[in-house]
């Protein structure tokens, strides 16, 4: 899927430029994708566990504070791993340039610790290569009205993603310490396969659902201006995973993959007042403190109205907070904590009825409570007990014989 | 000294920053400044030990790199500190902003490493001030041509005096760990006094002989633009050493200090080769390895022509090397380790004949031998034994009644 000569961005993830070895041996296959007449625009996260350094001295200062500072504090981290990139690349005869997101000209949204970038000076970069010399760009960092932002969670990928499109490339490169996206997490699940093509829409899916691979916010860049990503590992040669526009995957199967989140909780309120708005109110508060909701769901019967929501486990206590401040005691809250969302993610579930139906036979026949569900064109997603995600996700696993390859 | 209601720029050093609690304090110390009626604008060195994690990351990864990425990479600690201490503020409800090099237009020379600062916008601080925002400058570094440079040791000393320079202040502040300077190191010598105003000259001196408290570019930038420098401690409210423009002194005393290096060591040639130039040969080929030669001797008798000097210990090796491989077999060259230089200063020797002559009889009477010495209108420097260095600087230090106070 690659033509000689021909200009590639390429992302290395936290543990690939983990310690000076590891840029050592980054630099060494930059080299050779150099002497085999690539020209690679390189961008690099910050060295695994500095950002959490840096995240740890903010809370430890100030763990309420957002704003500039905080977004300054923790743009220093690609500032090292560039310089030192860089370094290497300069000890190998490279000429190679690290580049910080307000010497690229990457303007984002005011909004710090998740800012969305805007645009880039594509110009600047390409003079770069074109003077022979290799961009190391910070990734994860951007720059509105003279100050520091960055991307949240995932950022470096979003950047690699924003370049490529920023210089009219269809793919980027992004290189992490797994070798592909296999069809579930091989920790959970036996005889995993590396899944060869995903569409955008698949890829965005697994992201929501799970998936910590890559995020959502860089496929649905990807997408929004036909970026292929192929994800591969820094330590080995061959291909990895290729993210693809809609139609440009293979054959697709019924299910690519089995998702699963396994700190999710789920509040239960009962009976809901009837106050008007109760819902809106509800949602902007727990919104206000940056709790993503994910699956609702409201049912009535002859006693009432009851809502449940899945939350992720470690927003219980703010959830919790909110929900009984603004409910009085004559309502009932229930927190149930331990549980796990378990998905089957598939382009292929579009055309295949029937997926929904053996969806529930797999836990039904496993023995396994569905607390919450949903469902879309391409997934089904289940809160389950944490203890049953184990087998749960094998039997899924086994059921659209993803183990088969 | 200071008036109400003023701008004053303040440097808080690696170890005032050295840790959150320390961020804290000096947070707390602006606050009361504010409080007082004072405008303050901040200067942060990076974290103590921070430059020198970074500095070692550099070495593993190449020794002998210096440029653009270097600097780029020792930058990121003040980047740090900067945030840290504007997120410290903020939580005590204090506006304040940080600042790095390229945000306040600090320019420099294309020295990387050893950038000098050549302007200042000093608009955009004033605006930040205007504002009622606390500026949280980033020492050390500056912008070349949109590339970030570094100044140096004791860069951040440098930041904070071009910065009162650049918005017409008379003073600045520097806080650090120890309360003032003193009449000599209080490590080696018995009863040392805090001295309460030194001049320029004096100060330069000092620190070319290798007082370690100030920096002599510091000083130097100092004393071109008029602005006295206040050193005092961190952790005390009361005042330190004044460092103040000729005659604004107090009452000068002969000498105002004893100050040693104790890493010192001496290179002797003989006899010296009859080739005209060779002295330029040799002291060109030293400066391009950085190293700096202290003090030059060369002394003729009936058997030829003797040269030596002195440079810092840690620069044997690669000195040893040029000489040997410049000169030929015949020639002697010695090489003497372990030695110290101790020094003299002050003003107050212009008028004051005969000091060089107590000096000498000091050394003279605790049996010291002396191997190089040199002499300006303010200051005696002898290279000593390194082991007679603490009784030579004690013997002084009574000798000019320092001990008196």
């Amino acid at each position: 899927m690659k033509a000689q000569s021909q200009i590639v961005v390429k992302k290395f993830g936290g543990t690939s430029v983990g310690s000076i070895e590891r840029i050592e041996a980054v630099a060494e296959r930059i080299h050779e994708d150099l002497l085999s007449g690539q020209k690679p625009i390189v961008v690099a996260s910050a060295m695994s566990g500095e950002t959490n350094r840096l995240v740890g001295l903010a809370h430890e200062m100030n763990p309420r504070y957002r704003g500039p500072a905080y977004d300054m504090l923790l743009a220093s981290g690609e500032q090292v791993s560039i310089a030192l990139l860089a370094m290497a690349l300069e000890k190998r005869g490279v000429a190679a340039k690290p580049l910080l997101a307000h010497q690229l000209g990457i303007k984002t949204d005011a909004i710090f610790s998740k800012a969305r970038i805007q645009s880039i000076n594509a110009d600047r970069l390409l003079d770069v290569v074109g003077a022979g010399v290799v961009p190391i760009v910070a990734g994860f960092q951007g720059e509105v009205n003279g100050q520091i932002t960055t991307l949240g969670r995932g950022g470096s990928d979003t950047t690699a993603v924003a370049l490529a499109a920023a210089i009219g490339s269809d793919a980027c490169e992004i290189f992490t310490d797994v070798p592909a996206i296999c069809t579930a997490d091989p920790r959970l699940v036996k005889n995993v396969k590396e899944i060869k093509t995903l569409e955008f829409e698949e890829m965005m899916e697994m992201a929501s659902l799970g998936s910590k691979v890559l995020h959502f916010r860089c496929v649905e860049l990807a997408a929004k201006f036909g970026v292929k990503i192929h994800l591969r590992s820094t330590f080995e040669k061959r291909e990895g995973t290729w993210v693809v526009p809609e139609g440009e995957g293979m054959e697709n199967p019924v299910v690519s993959a089995v998702t699963h989140d396994a700190s999710t909780a789920v509040i239960k309120i009962f009976p809901v007042p009837h106050e008007q708005g109760y819902l809106s109110k509800l949602f902007i508060a727990l919104a206000e403190k940056n709790i993503v909701v994910d699956i609702i769901t409201q049912s009535q019967n002859e006693e009432g109205q009851r809502l449940a929501f899945s939350i992720s486990e470690e927003d219980v206590p703010n959830a919790e907070d909110i929900v009984r401040t603004l409910f009085g005691e004559d309502i009932k809250v229930s927190v149930i904590k331990d549980m796990a969302k378990i998905s089957t993610v598939g382009v292929g579930m579009k055309n295949h009825p029937g997926v929904a139906a053996r969806f529930f036979k797999v836990l039904s026949d496993l023995d396994v409570p569905i607390h919450l569900v949903t469902t879309s064109e391409i997934k089904i997603s289940a809160v389950i007990d944490r203890k049953n995600l184990e087998k749960s996700a094998n039997g899924l696993h086994m059921e659209f014989t993803l183990d088969l390859g």
